[in-house]
């Protein structure tokens, strides 16, 4: 059984994963840490994530619990990350950080305190999102050119930006297995008279609509023929269980900052 | 068995129109009508299709043939449309026509030559083009308010003008049923901190890939479902199955102007 | 504002079904029904609903809060359906019955109540759902033979019964539009040299993967061309709204028995 | 220019090889070979492809032109594959070979053959689909268990078994993977009572739909996440184009019999 600490317990992403690690057979709940002025403080963990009681209370502080566990998991703000790294570091116990909005300066510190204990950091733990990037390296550098590409996001219509962070980094492996310049390539829309496509555009079409989490089309079309890859989110539970997967992973690594791309072992070796 | 003449014998729609109607039970050729300086003119029509001799050779005058037929087909340019549709209203001889280009003046005249001969007049004769119209005005009728509605269309990555004619007429037809114009709420691509969606927002995303004949998809995503109306065209036979279909209907109708939501039974009685 | 109340306050569709109406602009929730054995007995309806106070506690008595209410809706088991809408016909107060599983006695039952109030039942209240049976008995209708039937629906890996009650019905509609017996031309899967495809077949896939709450697509492929008709269900949220719609349209209305095809306005009228 | 020869250039596959290698920048058609008592012999083999004139005469012997030439395409049948593939093999001349139905025993001529000339050999040259294999042989090993699989894959109304080879090699790719035996977790279809899913079946589903030259879709679909990858033919100029990368592959290797995935350098490296 892996122990496992929560930070971020009453969180939206906390609750899931708490929910997750008492179904998997392989990890406990030993701890689970919120901000020391939360609503939560005492309560127990599992009654704040609505799938009833756990025996483990919320604690407002990672020191008084880290020593007990063998990974901390967080998803919680930028400063309350670093300052668990920094607690976890000291006691030598691996991490896993979801927690997104890191300021470069924030990213050097994380860097640090990598050369003390394992840590896993990405912005998005989904395991099918992260696959998905390296396939589409790996379709783009098969086909090359005379495939045209096309994006396609669906996301639910309160999303603000557009297209969606998770569609221009497809983009972006793309462009860089092609040696394309997204800046110069990338198109967003066509209206009016816009001429015959140009052979190297890479398009990103973002459709909101209803209460999509999160869906990802990209087309690949040579004369003939035609790729499709796609990545569904229907619940936000891709994430938490991508967590998991990254925190089974870390345990016994050497000291070091990685990514999903190491925890799925899809990096490529030099 | 329907005698049908088809005018634009050696043309692209004409040859597969020439094709379908050897294969159906119930016509049978018995005109060719060319431009009087094509190549085609004296060979025979079957061999120009490209699908084996018919017995029926390509003439350079519709008026030398039309006393055999029950239905004229017509493909061909505006100014030679018109001519043949003089002839075949002169012969009481019904007529389809599927030419595009005309202008409001020539549409005038055929609007005159429709009260002396039944004449089918649509520039797109798909029949699932049509018949996804008028779906579609139902959809948005029942549905009302509350679901958010997104067109993406996909064409060939030579089409110079984006949308598609059919995309923007799905539009259309949507913004009408639902009281909204097109010209305030029509969006044709995100970039950047776009804001939640408009409520009244109907989105048109253009594809160009490769050789894709024509897709088109409808998106109404409300909270919690979905509905999506797609019509593929795989291949031109669509449009000349419509032809088809519109000259079996015409026979034996009043003189008018008809299309073909009149020929798939669509339209609204009032 | 339309008062109402919701039986079966404490199961999952009531429980959507109150937060719906906390939502809505023209519905207020002025009763609570459960089992008089349910824990919730007493409790505050959006408490045990999870959205937080309402100020209507749960009551063990539909006949305790119906004179309050302007129309009851009803997602319970079919006795107790049958027992709040004895109530209901009594008080003359209008009832929309999203329970499922009736037998024929019950459903005469249920027709006798009918002339006493209006009354719209329905098991499944989706709107997007019944909107799409309409849509495929048109698209059949026009587009008669010459297009092959194949239906894909997919479902969570837990259900145990395939092809889905709603591909039945979809197939079923589809069948008596054209004509055809479904017993006689339905498939359900192809293995081996099954030969060239029957003209009159309509199959049926059941794909069973993950989570998916329920996704239908059917296509008509003709030569050339083809149409899809999608319906996805994202979350059951889609349901409860179908039955808000219900009780909107329901009050006012004449005694009888509607049902979602009354609701929508899809019924053919004689 | 890469100076190349045609066997079986009267058939459909040999008429879309000539056609390419006309529009290709780095191809010339030196030699086109037919049966010795086929029709096409002695007419130009630009007018067989219907392409207009090239200037090469059909000829019914590859002896008398393989001397022209720096790579022999052959899309023939078995017997005359192989007496084309000794002449290469005499003089050197590297060999493509898309035709199909070779018995074991035609399987190991030609692996002796392979020891004197290079010789690609694959009986589907899609440059997608053999992507496809490997991108799924990918997913399947990073994915692992806990994600359904289901197969959908749709061909034309007249094709006879049943689901295709190309899915049926999907679903071995996929098994292979992941330890699982095909021929025990095989799913063809579902109806009745089937019960939860197994969580090791591999389902495949084939529709028969129309002209569709061929669609097939992989789902892998966990709780909250779905990856879908698609190959869709429009026509059968991807074997061509396939035919003709292969072509350009093969120059310069050493003797040896290879596939696609060596083309396309996809193959493990050991």
């Amino acid at each position: 059984m892996i122990r496992a600490i929560v930070c971020g317990a009453a969180g939206r992403m906390g609750g899931r994963i708490i929910a997750m690690i008492r179904e998997a057979d392989d990890f406990a709940l030993v701890g689970a840490v919120e901000q020391p002025n939360s609503a939560s403080i005492g309560q127990d963990a599992g009654e704040v994530a609505g799938i009833g009681k756990l025996g483990v209370p919320v604690v407002g502080d990672l020191g008084a619990v880290v020593s007990e566990g063998q990974v901390v998991i967080d998803f919680t703000a930028p400063q309350a990350a670093l300052s668990h790294l920094a607690v976890a570091a000291r006691e030598k116990v691996p991490v896993v950080v979801g927690t997104t909005g890191f300021s470069a300066a924030d990213l050097s510190r994380i860097r640090e305190h990598g050369s003390a204990v394992p840590c896993v950091l990405s912005p998005n733990m989904s395991i099918g999102v992260n696959l998905v990037f390296k396939v589409l390296a790996e379709v783009a550098a098969v086909l090359g050119e005379g495939y045209d590409i096309e994006i396609v996001e669906t996301h639910h219509r309160l999303k603000k930006d557009a297209p969606s962070g998770t569609a221009l980094k497809m983009a972006q492996v793309i462009a860089e297995t092609l040696g394309r310049d997204l800046d110069r390539v990338g198109v967003y829309g066509r209206k009016g008279m816009v001429g015959a496509r140009g052979k190297e555009e890479i398009a990103i079409h973002a459709l909101r609509a209803g209460d999509v989490v999160g869906d990802h089309t990209v087309i690949f079309d040579g004369m003939g023929e035609r790729i499709e890859v796609t990545h569904r989110a229907h619940s936000r539970d891709n994430f938490a269980r991508g967590a998991l997967r990254a925190a089974r992973w870390v345990l016994g690594r050497p000291p070091g900052l990685y990514d999903m791309q190491d925890v799925l072992g899809l990096r490529e070796r030099s």
